[in-house]
């Protein structure tokens, strides 16, 4: 397994004043009041109090902090998403009102609070846009076939998921018990999985909705799109193998998929926009971001998102988002083009982020081809996860001036079946 | 087109004390104020005005009617059920007391108001249980291999919809866009489904939840499912069919699935139930419903409603629910064995009904062999659905003393595309 390519920043570094992501916390001394909270380094920013404190913003802006949850703020709209945001950055970049809120005694460690999931997720879907991944997987499925199906590079395939299963970043995963069929068996068997996966992921959180019957193009995607957190989509493959054909993944997906505690705001990434891979393939209308006009705003809606994925604290691959083809803005023109509404805290997933090289592939199933080449490392030899296993997703975007956007990580460790 | 077999039951027949199905209304001078109604004949009970004028239920049971949906009361669970089912019963059937109701203007006349989607969608999943359907589909779509995959005996499969898209009965459906390939094509076409369908199904609502990591097994279904409902989920098969390798299906289906208006307890089905079809193969324990003491508490856990659907008012198919051979017990405990919890207003169905008989067949695509012979009748010639046609499900089941119980009807009329 490789090493840490760069010297590892600090949380100064990756969670500096340009960006302020947004997350849910509790403290010891009151488990039952959830507050809004920004990272700042490591230590997290009670944002409601600090606003009122600091007489920043006014109503209806003021009351978007001091809720329980992110979702009146992922609803009142991009006008309102950069309002807040500035009265943000005023307090923690003017030396004055830093050290009023420090005095209130409004930044806490991180250490000393517990996160919570952020936001009342409404859908899941999740999609299938790294062509790495998807070729690695066709190829292993289907050695004699084309790896790509012939819709890969016409739509962006997703499925729906299961939202209520979506855990925050720490929650423990308890293996999966399920049917599989082993191999050269005709008939299934029940038990634990005994190939649990993991799927490195960023997920988008919508905040404006849409109406019924709309379809919302892809100059939307900044208007409805809040912000971005990683995702760990945790895949019982044995499950996933039995069950898929031919209504898709179910059982193998639904009993957790894991978000971080932090949204990043998309306004924190202009830096990380760039252009997605050259497209192969004409594309239709409303997905095609070549056309004139499609890239008006900036270099087209990809981000250069460079993920780390460690396995008992071993980094294990480094796939890199900016290699997806299908982009958010696409999946999102895509999602509604049939008339589907969005509501906020609609979450949709980008699908497993691999990249061309050996060691940007984001799941086990590629990193050990099927099980056939374990990977290795302190931990030992691995196909797929052992209980007690710990997967830990971290990532970090160019930001302003040379500096990093961190991004929250996404951590969850293995717990025997029931 | 078959006339309808029997004399046309009255609203007092199919809704009469013994079936009780609750709904969210709200009345022309109070469009912003829902309330919860109870069906009788065709009128409908303020029921928590009801409850309350006649003093039938204490704290916390009386909240529970006059909140603005059913959620509460899909919280309640089953004790709660109940009692709130038998005090609405009181009311109903006491002569003196329906007077006074009446009197008191709470039983208003279904005309006069607008039913509101009566409870939060949680999850949405869409089984395929029906084997006849299976089988049809498979015939169609591989005539020249085995028409049901090796899986489909072994469990109920099944996919997560659009829980954002879930619509009341009378919301007009607008025919979806998207892309399709059509026959003999290369490439893939943007524009209107030309292959609008309907799937006539059952929906089944989760009231109690359960906890993450915890499986609920078969005999827990009368404790965490409150009440069923007819199901339309309708469906774009040209959009599906390109799309749905590998993942399944997504847009195909997410612009829109009606549910009825009326929620049917399952208190009031108990003379419904049945034993599901034979078991033509082993089942692994969490869904033997064949092992001794499976059956402890009835027939089983299937249901007679017989459904029947109408095309511009006329009958094009009568699917028999007793014919389903994976029941809601049965999804439950699979959608539940690896541990997903399951939400208060999670919603599951059915899949398309369809029975052994032509005029049974649940969908177009099976009524009209994927198009090849169209159905006729006062309409005219259909293969998929016109621009203004509106499809109507309706159903009835066995109630107590030969009665009838009437389930909510789910109807809804295709506009053009937007």
């Amino acid at each position: 397994m490789s090493e840490a390519s760069t010297t590892e920043p600090t949380a100064d570094d990756l969670f500096g004043p340009d960006n302020l992501p947004y997350g849910v916390y509790t403290t010891p001394d009151a488990p039952e009041r959830p507050r809004i909270g920004v990272r700042l380094g490591d230590r997290v920013l009670d944002a409601g109090a600090a606003a009122g404190l600091l007489n920043l913003l006014e109503a209806p802006d003021a009351g978007l902090l001091t809720a329980p949850s992110l979702d009146p703020l992922l609803a009142a709209g991009r006008p309102a998403w950069s309002r807040v945001r500035a009265a943000l950055r005023t307090a923690v970049t003017d030396p004055d009102r830093l050290a009023r809120v420090t005095e209130a005694g409004l930044l806490l460690p991180l250490s000393g609070v517990t996160m919570r999931l952020p936001f009342t997720v409404a859908d899941y879907v999740d999609f299938y846009s790294s062509e790495h991944h998807a070729t690695n997987v066709g190829r292993l499925f289907r050695p004699d076939g084309e790896p790509l199906t012939p819709n890969w590079k016409h739509l962006p395939i997703g499925y729906h998921g299961r939202a209520g299963t979506v855990v925050v970043s720490g929650t423990p995963v308890v293996r999966p018990g399920g049917q599989r069929r082993p191999p050269g068996a005709e008939e299934p068997v029940f038990g634990p999985s005994t190939r649990l996966d993991i799927e490195a992921e960023v997920g988008f959180v919508v905040g404006t909705p849409s109406r019924l019957g709309e379809a919302v193009p892809m100059d939307g995607f900044r208007d409805h799109v809040f912000g971005l957190c990683l995702l760990n989509d945790w895949s019982a493959r044995d499950v996933q193998a039995w069950e898929y054909v031919p209504l898709g993944p179910f059982l193998g997906k639904s009993f957790a998929t894991s978000v971080a505690a932090w949204i990043t705001p998309l306004e924190a990434l202009e830096e990380a926009r760039t252009a997605p891979p050259e497209r192969t393939h004409p594309l239709l209308p409303y997905l095609d971001d070549t056309a004139p006009g499609a890239r008006d705003d900036g270099p087209g809606h990809g981000y250069d998102l460079r993920i780390t994925v460690r396995l008992n604290g071993e980094i294990i691959a480094e796939p890199p988002f900016s290699a997806m083809y299908w982009t958010a803005a696409q999946q999102l023109a895509h999602l509604t083009v049939n008339g589907a509404s969005l509501r906020t805290g609609d979450l949709y997933a980008s699908g497993t982020v691999s990249g061309p090289e050996p060691h940007q592939l984001g799941c086990l199933l590629e990193l050990t081809r099927n099980g056939r080449d374990p990977i290795t490392g302190g931990f030992g030899k691995r196909t797929f996860l052992e209980d007690g296993d710990e997967v830990t997703l971290t990532a970090w975007a160019p930001g302003p001036g040379g500096g990093r956007i961190g991004l929250g990580e996404v951590t969850g460790r293995i717990e025997p079946a029931g």
